[in-house]
């Protein structure tokens, strides 16, 4: 392709195909190009301060697009766009058993589960946390909690385009589903009987659940959790946010291995 | 005082002594009530729905002043306040031979050193996980990153006001007096020689480095520090966010004790 700059007249992509953001575009760029159907950009001086991306889009036949500013934030329905986003390939996701099959025959196995995490950023961090820590999945019901908005793959640093994507209609029937399985289901709770993170002896199927700050995680999943855990506090505060949270369990899990 | 509800007429606080957020002014009222000097709301049914925390605060006869939804969003330079906003006395900072000091005696000692964390949602997410995991305190140059201003002590979830702090003029400065009271330097930055984090043996006194994704630590820093830590990744994003990552540190040297 000679002239991949294409005028943005064309029909523009839904919201849930968008990644927004420099950061995330460059590591998908990087890791999943083939996932880009096109690149969207308002940067003026692009050329200069963001070369290197863009030719890098360039070398891989991605098409860009140049648009507005406004525009963009429209497309993205927000502002944090910083010049750039990413149309890409509506993506597919697994449902438990599909997930199962995968890691068959596999031991060692992390899963972090999402209840109610309707912030699409700390979706996003929680993604990214999952991803670097080496998580085969992470899980989420459809119907409580943030979705894959442009501001959630923003966050997630692109992980969100190339993680196993569990989306199911009920958590706690996908926890039941994921202890059939061979996993542990642990979920971060301070109960009367919850145990400390820090002193946990991990199985190697490993599945964590966090829940909100402020509607915290459904009684019947803790039910039915193997155990609940708690981290360890030091200060005042009572808790840490949900993605810290989760940063921490997935180290101690890493760590106790 | 049998009416606590004021007019909002009186000299507005300068934003870098008000706190917003219901989730920060909550742990404030809790851990901290003689550091507020007044609370602004704009809740119009706020006996209603956040009965408690007001109740508390004219139980503990800190003034209440009724505002408009704008008003505090000018006061705040943002709108992420949820309606509530609290003007604090303005605190305290120690210098490093002032917090070698108070600390003299004790054996084990943690710091967080923030060197270039310019976003102040950042710098506060590291303020809550330092209070969290029992840091004694928290050491940035005013000169290179965010300073204390609403947002952060939002994110920072009330911690930024009991939380010791310690605001350098020179972050390389700071470390070297650090080692000379006995703290072992360690900058989280991945270097050719750099360790693993996860099979570091801590010393008692350690203090942490963290810096920006952008901008990283400076070279001088990272030449002081006594060693460079990094974290394991084990997927294929290079790196966790600040916050993440320091979560993750003081989650190694916390196990590891």
């Amino acid at each position: 392709m000679n002239n991949p700059y294409h005028s943005a007249k064309d029909r523009l992509p839904p919201r849930d195909q968008l990644i927004m953001g420099l950061h995330a575009i460059t590591e998908l760029v990087r890791h999943a190009p083939k996932r880009i159907l096109k690149i969207y950009t308002s940067a003026s001086n692009a050329q200069e301060r963001k070369g290197n991306l863009l030719k890098e889009c360039e070398r891989l036949n991605i098409p860009i697009v140049s648009t507005s500013e406004d525009n963009l934030t429209k497309m993205c329905g927000s502002d944090s766009h910083q010049s750039f986003a990413a149309h890409v390939k509506g993506r597919g996701f697994l449902d438990v058993k599909e997930f199962l099959a995968k890691i068959e025959g596999q031991e060692r196995s992390l899963l972090l589960l999402c209840d109610q995490i309707f912030d699409p950023q700390n979706f996003g961090a929680l993604l990214r946390s999952a991803e670097c820590f080496g998580a085969d999945g992470v899980v989420w019901s459809k119907n409580r909690g943030s979705d894959l908005t442009p501001a959630a793959a923003k966050a997630s640093c692109g992980a969100s385009e190339w993680m196993t994507l569990i989306r199911v209609s009920n958590l706690a029937e996908a926890v039941s589903q994921l202890q059939e399985g061979g996993f542990e289901v642990l979920a971060a709770v301070v109960t009367p009987g919850s145990k400390n993170a820090f002193q946990f002896p991990f199985k190697p199927r490993t599945a964590f659940v966090v829940g909100s700050e402020g509607e915290g995680i459904q009684p019947l999943i803790q039910k039915r959790a193997d155990h609940c855990l708690h981290i360890p506090m030091f200060g005042k505060i009572e808790s840490l946010n949900v993605a810290q949270a989760a940063t921490t369990l997935l180290t101690c899990y890493r760590l106790g291995l």
